[in-house]
């Protein structure tokens, strides 16, 4: 039960993959890395005496089937709709399966035959998904084990540049997918308040937004996610009033990211016509209705602010009202977005990125009314080992070493809720500088 | 070649069934009518000497086919997705067939088939798309026949509730299809101004309204349709700077619409929760962040509107404030919406409703510049009998009897912006009272 096959050797695979390297060294056992790229994966193993690489095109039935039925356990870092792929091998093979994307419907049809071959398939085992459960789920079964009973569960999660390497006026710079940064809220956010549903259109999610404060890092903007709802049941807290998931940016950037929404600029539904002819300033003219003034006075017209006010001020950055070509062709406004910032909000070579999470739960015991407020802040070292990668990739590593320790007893298709595994996991990631930091308040 | 077969013989089908009969009675041939309800079918019939009723269940391939085969004309006024059926069945049976809606692509791939049997088939025969292209096209041709270079072309269309019967504070009715009003705009509306391409999202469609001026009638809000540039090529406008097509509501309407959006009303895409259990009330304060004061109060405030403001009072209306029921289960917001709007704008028996078609064109010629403007309303008589179920069915009707006197020398899969088309169909539509009153300006 040592050897290992990782499938996809992508630029955020190096935590994980240097993670179980390093166990098989002290342990025994080997890592094979397989990827469409050779080179690529040959690249991760860096001729560790533990590890080799392996090509594979992962559609090529015979040839993923081979590798799979040759290891013990797979780690599937795909993109999303391919594991489904590798889990059915899993289940013809009898091999444990790990990944760090949402569990589709269809993976948890799995679930029975998983189980009856003693097997566990572990979804959501990364960041946001993974530590967020972790995290989440050991605070809120230290109060129900105490007697508390839990009246609110608020949980903010940012993926953000760090202090010192923020040199931009919206203090955001991509360090994770700039598709679904662009895309990000779209739909209708759901969360409860005061034992109330709670709706919040796209069209004014960014409009919506409101403070969290980070201890000893200031206030934060945060906005609500679309799904606050959707992991009541698993968490065990079905009948609380209060209950809310949200993202975290520096204070302006949503106000700002509220006027591309208002603008249009989000939308990735339709071409617009001569993208390849116009300049940004054009485009912006395309939104505004003819009039006297200037794009960027009529612009700030529309929006309600003045000429030189912070929201402006980003967007002027951005190039918006530039007379420079967009040269695209057949793009959508979204796209012609994700492209221009692309270029302005890329790391430099030394950026450090920075992730926090912080969770805030109320409660009630022996008539006290209780907030427990629980943080964790990490910082990237540089472009390349990110805080991002190393938090997505570490869970993956640490829990394939839980189960060839013989650690994990849980079987079928799961996320990562359970103590045997939330335990053990939090405590390695401390080693590696995941610390949440608690501090708990009676409130009047 | 005097046997038309008419399928279906729902609410709006009469018009075009009447015109038919009528034709039939003097010039000789038969009209069948064919509907799943049989009893329909003989009902729109009515004893005729001409006409006869016949059960078809269009999904039953034989019996369409046997019927199609036994005619000479066929008009569909199926549910637009059933056209294509019933034109492969005309193919091979060498049938002309006549539509009111919208020619989709799978449509006019049959273009050359049709074109070699020497078959018509003709779409968007209706009132808009239909009546709106025919009296567009006219004024077009006329003004290039003349040699004029038109310059802007704008085109306003609106299916409304008559003054008499104008008896609620939004001044609007259905009378026609309700799910087509809740959900009417929703993408990003695209036009042209002097020569640059113009887009509104959907979040802002009904705010930016303008007016209109109906020669006799007074003002009217305007908000742009999605598709504007749609027939710029089949109307020969493609150079134009100016290209705009709208929709009319009375002065007022897309004010209080545009609340329901910004509120989040019109949105199909989501259930609300425990619809089935909560009032109108509750569910308005869902949309609401906590706060003090009354839902009415905190609703008038998120929308920047006086409490008994035009659009608040028009919210209360609805009974979007009432704490009643709303009894619905896993309804979408649009659901609701339209359910509610079912009750509270449902035409009553005498009231008659009204259509205001309306073409803008400006042009030069002789180095002067021109406005012509060409206008439309017609009124119905009852609920039964409105404009717009006359005006969807006659040029059907009509363009069936050109057909069967040999008037149409045009072939293939066509919309009516021809002249052998539009001169005659408009000819006799002004018998029905379809009266086009157009003035020109010469503009400084």
């Amino acid at each position: 039960m040592k050897n290992i096959l990782i499938i996809g050797a992508g630029r955020s695979a190096s935590a994980c993959i240097n993670y179980c390297l390093n166990h098989a060294a002290e342990n025994g056992g080997f890592v094979t890395v397989a990827d469409a790229n050779p080179e690529q994966a040959q690249k991760r193993i860096n001729n560790h005496p533990n590890g080799r690489s392996a090509w594979l095109d992962v559609n090529k039935s015979n040839d993923r089937k081979d590798l799979i039925s040759r290891h013990d356990i797979v780690v599937s870092l795909l993109p999303a709709h391919l594991h489904l792929l590798v889990a059915t091998d899993c289940i013809k093979y009898q091999k444990h399966l790990v990944t760090a994307s949402y569990v589709s419907k269809e993976m948890y049809r799995l679930g029975d035959e998983a189980r009856n071959a003693s097997l566990i398939f572990m979804g959501e085992m990364g960041l946001d998904p993974g530590i967020d459960h972790m995290s989440a789920m050991k605070l809120l079964d230290n109060i129900r084990d105490k007697g508390g009973n839990i009246t609110a569960f608020r949980s903010y999660a940012g993926g953000l540049i760090a202090p010192e390497s923020d040199d931009n006026p919206w203090h955001y710079k991509f360090t994770w997918n700039p598709r679904n940064v662009v895309l990000a809220g779209q739909g209708t956010a759901q969360y409860m308040e005061n034992g109330k549903y709670k709706y919040i259109p796209y069209s004014r999610l960014f409009k919506e937004h409101h403070s969290v404060d980070v201890p000893g890092m200031g206030p934060y903007d945060a906005y609500a996610n679309r799904d606050s709802l959707l992991y009541r049941e698993i968490y065990g807290v079905e009948g609380i009033p209060n209950i809310l998931r949200a993202t975290l940016r520096f204070p302006g950037f949503c106000d700002a990211w509220n006027a591309l929404v208002q603008i249009g600029l989000t939308d990735g539904s339709y071409p617009i016509h001569d993208a390849d002819k116009i300049t940004y300033h054009e485009w912006m003219n395309a939104y505004l209705p003819a009039g006297n003034g200037s794009v960027k006075e009529r612009m700030a017209d529309f929006l309600g602010e003045k000429i030189d006010s912070d929201v402006m001020n980003k967007l002027e950055w951005l190039g918006l009202f530039r007379k420079k070509r967009i040269n695209m062709k057949q793009a959508t406004p979204a796209l012609i977005l994700e492209h221009l910032l692309l270029d302005k909000w890329k790391l430099s070579p030394k950026d450090k990125d920075m992730i926090i999470m912080q969770h805030e739960i109320e409660y009630e015991l022996d008539n006290q009314k209780k907030k427990v407020v629980s943080s964790m802040v990490m910082k990237g070292k540089d472009e390349n080992d990110t805080a991002m990668s190393r938090l997505v990739g570490l869970p993956m590593g640490i829990f394939v070493k839980l189960i060839i320790d013989g650690k994990i007893t849980t079987t079928g298709v799961n996320i990562p809720v359970m103590k045997e595994v939330y335990d053990p996991v939090l405590e390695e990631l401390e080693k590696y500088g995941v610390v949440f930091k608690e501090y708990e308040t009676e409130m009047s």
